[in-house]
């Protein structure tokens, strides 16, 4: 069993991917993100998609009801059924699910986010959570019957209604539930970055103690990864392999050894 | 076992449907339109949704690429998950699928549409195409396991790849694979008028003489709906009833016997 995580950037080869996919003899999870189109999708309808930055520096986008009906357009409709036609067309027989599908991811909505306008902290509430629980009956059910699950948000909050939420951090909720012997996640850049912004600072290999060390010293966006990947061998996954969804065969490159082993 | 087919006008109350559907004691199958949602989305990007009117007098949307990314926005993204979200707060495990996903609707595309422009006839090849067979067994596999199915097009053509469909040619093949024992059709109308433009002509009941009288003598969409609603008979459902969608119970009140019942 394999779990994919496929970043929603311009310049992951979707294409690329679905034919790794359909050569692949084991059976696959694959969620993936879509924001290159939602703000692709938001610029074209005028739609301004607001950036939150906590009071501890975590930026995420704040989720009204005109996001989630476009995180519905580009994540669960346009991206999701453009994915599966790829892979349809090679014979793959993917099934598109979004978060709420089967109430396959169910979670709870955030309380608030503590953000500093001007002099001000606020807490803007709005319909972003956390996921809690992944429907891995469902998933079996469909695994067992030759189908090819291809996950997205939104997910359903504890009142079943839609809230947008990070796609990272539903992957350790799929694993606990999949058990993958590799996950896999696809990015826009050759692999782990300890420079988030210097591609020199690529690093092939990674272990557990490597992982804890550099996590302790790390600030923003580069912690979060490394406690994302934490989490990921913490629900018990025996190889991460963190690469570069650019390439031609961005997943056959991966399994490969391409990008950054972590185990 | 009940199919329904909700339209994708704007007045359809898409609300009281899902209140209706979580008060049923048996499963269900629901097929839905957007064309409202595609209609706003399109006027919205700028993007004009072409009408053709084949030789014959049948008209249909121009089914380009672009078209397909919006019906995948609007039908299989905005439309499909809204719905998804309508159920699951009210207690019911919907799971939203599009023709593509796990091959639900396969089909073969159009040859081509022969369109009169000015003196000349035209064929006209876009991304439509004809439903030929629903996988019954995925279908089985979700109800059984106590999952609603929440359908909607686009479909996979021969080569596997995205065509849009009429939805209401899709009702019979649905209809072979589940064998409802009533098929509901959800309008903007208050049941079926023998004359579309006039809402005193409604008809409140019907046998299948009248539909073979009837449809010798219509012409243009009458005709269209009287021989889709002989296919589902001729699929084997032994009550069609089309309904008023816009009411505060629109499937209570069809199920009760308002609109216009065929038997």
């Amino acid at each position: 069993m394999l779990l994919i995580k496929a970043g929603g950037g311009r310049a992951i080869n979707l294409t690329g991917l679905a034919a790794d996919l359909a050569s692949l003899t084991e059976p696959f999870v694959l969620l993936h993100g879509a924001n290159a189109k939602r703000d692709d999708l938001a610029a074209r309808l005028g739609i301004e998609v607001k950036r939150l930055v906590s009071v501890s520096g975590v930026a995420s986008v704040e989720s009204d009801d005109d996001l989630i009906d476009l995180m519905m357009m580009s994540y669960a409709g346009l991206q999701n059924k453009r994915i599966v036609e790829l892979l349809q067309i090679r014979g793959v027989n993917a099934v598109g699910l979004c978060g709420l599908d089967g109430g396959l991811v169910r979670g709870r909505r955030n309380q608030g986010i503590r953000v500093r306008r001007g002099e001000k902290t606020l807490i803007v509430r709005d319909r972003s959570g956390k996921g809690e629980a992944v429907n891995g009956s469902l998933l079996r059910l469909l695994i067992d019957n030759g189908y090819a699950p291809v996950v997205t948000v939104p997910i359903l909050d504890e009142t079943n209604r839609a809230v947008n939420t990070e796609n990272d951090d539903l992957l350790p909720l799929f694993q606990g539930e999949i058990g993958a012997e590799t996950v896999v996640l696809l990015l826009e850049e050759k692999g782990f970055l300890r420079d988030g912004s210097d591609p020199g600072s690529f690093v092939p290999q990674m272990n557990r103690d490597d992982l804890e060390q550099w996590e302790k010293t790390a600030t923003g966006r580069i912690k979060r990864k490394l406690r994302g990947i934490q989490k990921l061998l913490e629900a018990g996954v025996p190889r991460v392999i963190i690469a570069d969804g650019r390439v031609d065969h961005p997943l056959a490159e991966a399994l490969a050894g391409q990008g950054t082993v972590i185990q």
